[in-house]
């Protein structure tokens, strides 16, 4: 945790993606930019690109995330790249030795990149840290620390829906609403956040679910939902990890609905050209009303298909043989 | 369920294949001459065309189902389709809105066709009154309702088998033996003969394994087996679905035997040259004698093999740029 | 168990992998050269090889064994085959005449390879029995029986690292420590390295886990580890199956350790230049001390990278139209 330069090699650029932290406001616009060509250049029916032909990427996956698991294998898969799905009980790999012997099984079998998730933060770190050479990590989301491809995608949709053209996001006001202390989306959207200009970042939440200490990511802090919203241009609401908080923080979730979940009459708080995102999957009548998730504001499902495209940018930036080919005839 | 021709576009094309019921005489031959060339350009070696490079289909299965999954997976990995396969438990979507969710989450992956198996009625029918323009959906098997590729690789089997170079099904008696009440293969195949022609078409099942008022649907229902077998062309046996059944319907398994199954004895009946079909997997020294599975009138290992040609002609005839390019030099 | 020539066409060629039984110097060494061709010509970043294209490769795990089916899954898809994975409960398919229906079903599906593995020996030499021309079948581990694709990856092991160059494996002492009555690597390794020359062969193990007779098989039995250990160039260390021995055999899993596990102090009974070998994964801390599996003498990770290649060589071996041509431009 403590050097996330790991994930920069000797000439500054991007060999492991393992947290927002420590990368640069030029190497976050570069992958948005790539992002940006890669989108446009798989958006016709036939969407593969022969990047990443005979590269082999491993999702090991200690934790079950069907989604996740499923938007770095399509991006893989429209790169060309050959994918192979691992799911580990984190059980049979509690110690540090078993995951490293994990890695190393994995690497002599010429894997190119390892798309890690686990529990424990600081497991992909581990991994980047024993990794051969030529062998990246990629940071599906680990424990409470970080989840990098979703800070970019956050990053990504903002940029496209509310700062097109602009050099960066100073004058945009964002909300993060919802369960900040369990999330991993949280500190990576901050740090994308404030690395991009980003002055008024709101972090909405009862006061059990804020970290301690948060004000000093330079973020403000609301325990009133009507109060945090006025005015904001983009407003996040994080997921509630039902299972990890009930009884622990939370009275009920209706309670927590009726004081912070997201509702069309609260809408008019926002400006009234925001928009609202969500990590997903949403749970309805919790994070934001019923079918709010399909509203005209909502980004909800563009942020998806922005997934796509951002991973697919990173596996390129970092495994491709030169960096300005995407065969997006840019 | 109201309305099938959902799976027709403004121009008569197929759009979604969601059942038998509303197909055309026209369009399932076309269907079935398309698996034909198909098949035959698949026969060597190098089973592969490109017909469907870059295109990403989803199995998406609410319900476990190896077999059939595998069917599909084959069947779109030989026309270069990349797969993905997501097995998904039913408890966690038992709600229409996650159902939807679901399917707007794997859309926005840019998803061009969804195979969906669940076990409730009208679940095919409910993703595809909500996919997106240029989005299909394929049923693999919804409940008691349909199962359309197996309903079309039937009518293949027959037509290959039974009815070569014939403009039709009249003429051929074709029996369906078993438990018709849960079967929607029986749905599915007696749609299909009736629309090709099939006049003599026969339902044998112990009474309480017929569904009320089949009879309108223009089959003869019969519960003795050795009467209803007289003179048939066709046998499709039905697999017995132990896990609903037992207690609710039936004795015992050997008591469904003794009076339902098909047995060398019992074949006498059937005309010289009649055929066995079965959709698989058997129950042996259930619905059939022990090796009869193997024997030289059983066509059950044949409509596997078509069954990947008429899944690969559904998904070319829907996906496929031009309908009419197959590839096979035809 | 009696006709391992079931694997050999009549000219001799092979058709199945089921065993090292009766595979012939001469087909070894070829099988060996062309793994070590193949690694080479997948050395680069771009690991694909076009060898297999169009070819369907069907994964059929009867036990749960990520990590061996992987090795096959990467292999082929190397050479550019589909792979499907299908991981069925032996449960279901105890009989044989289910087997049979699994087997004929997926050949059915046009399938070419199928790469087995179940708990009961004898099984791949089953579907082996009655698989249809032009249908392979590879042996991925059957109960106590053999492992040869295990045992080529050892054999290529000890040829590139400690007789390169040389005709034969005359010269070489090596030794097998552990569990070797319950272990089908040992058997395939005994096979392999008898028919490759090899004179002075060591099993090492304690009483209980000697299978009876097996000096018959050309080797020398020692109770005890300093001695057996005394002079070797190989030591090979098997894997000790914990939930099939413990309390059958086994005092504890300390107490094989300080008998039989594989420290830096009994290192030095070895030759100066002996190897440790071991086909993973690792028990640390029983067959062997904390990190002695990445000493410089272990050869543990290059195992697995070798069993790519092998694997590769026996696909393409099989399935390749012409034997000589592998695109490794030789």
């Amino acid at each position: 945790m403590k050097t996330p330069n790991l994930q920069l090699d000797s000439r500054g650029r991007l060999r492991h993606l393992l947290t927002m932290e420590g990368l640069s406001r030029e190497l976050i616009l570069s992958l948005l930019d790539r992002a940006a060509e890669l989108a446009e250049a798989t958006s016709g029916p036939e969407k593969k690109l022969p990047l990443l032909t005979g590269r082999t990427v491993v999702n090991l996956f200690f934790e079950a995330s069907t989604r996740t698991r499923t938007t770095f294998e399509v991006a893989a898969k429209r790169l060309s790249a050959d994918v192979i799905n691992l799911q580990i009980a984190a059980s049979s790999t509690s110690k540090g030795e078993t995951l490293l012997d994990t890695l190393k099984t994995m690497e002599s079998m010429q894997a190119d990149m390892f798309v890690v998730r686990h529990e424990s933060s600081g497991a992909a770190h581990f991994f980047a840290e024993h990794a051969a050479p030529g062998v990246a990590i990629l940071n599906a989301g680990d424990g409470r620390h970080a989840h990098p491809t979703q800070g970019l995608l956050d990053m990504f949709t903002i940029r496209a829906h509310k700062a097109p053209g602009r050099p960066d996001f100073s004058g945009l006001s964002v909300a993060i609403v919802g369960d900040v202390l369990h999330s991993r989306v949280a500190r990576s959207d901050i740090h994308g956040l404030r690395t991009l200009g980003c002055t008024d970042i709101r972090v909405i939440a009862p006061p059990p679910l804020v970290p301690v200490g948060i004000e000093a990511m330079g973020v403000r802090v609301f325990h009133e939902l009507e109060r945090g919203l006025e005015g904001v241009d983009v407003v996040i609401l994080l997921r509630l990890q039902k299972e990890r908080m009930l009884g622990a923080f939370l009275p009920s979730l209706s309670e927590f609905h009726a004081d912070f979940g997201l509702t069309r009459e609260r809408l008019a708080r926002l400006k009234p050209d925001a928009v609202i995102m969500h990590p997903g999957p949403i749970n309805r009548g919790v994070e934001l009303e019923g079918d709010l998730a399909y509203d005209e504001r909502s980004l909800i499902l563009n942020q998806v298909t922005y997934g796509i495209a951002v991973r697919m940018a990173v596996m390129a930036e970092i495994l491709g043989e030169t960096a300005g080919a995407t065969g997006a005839g840019a």
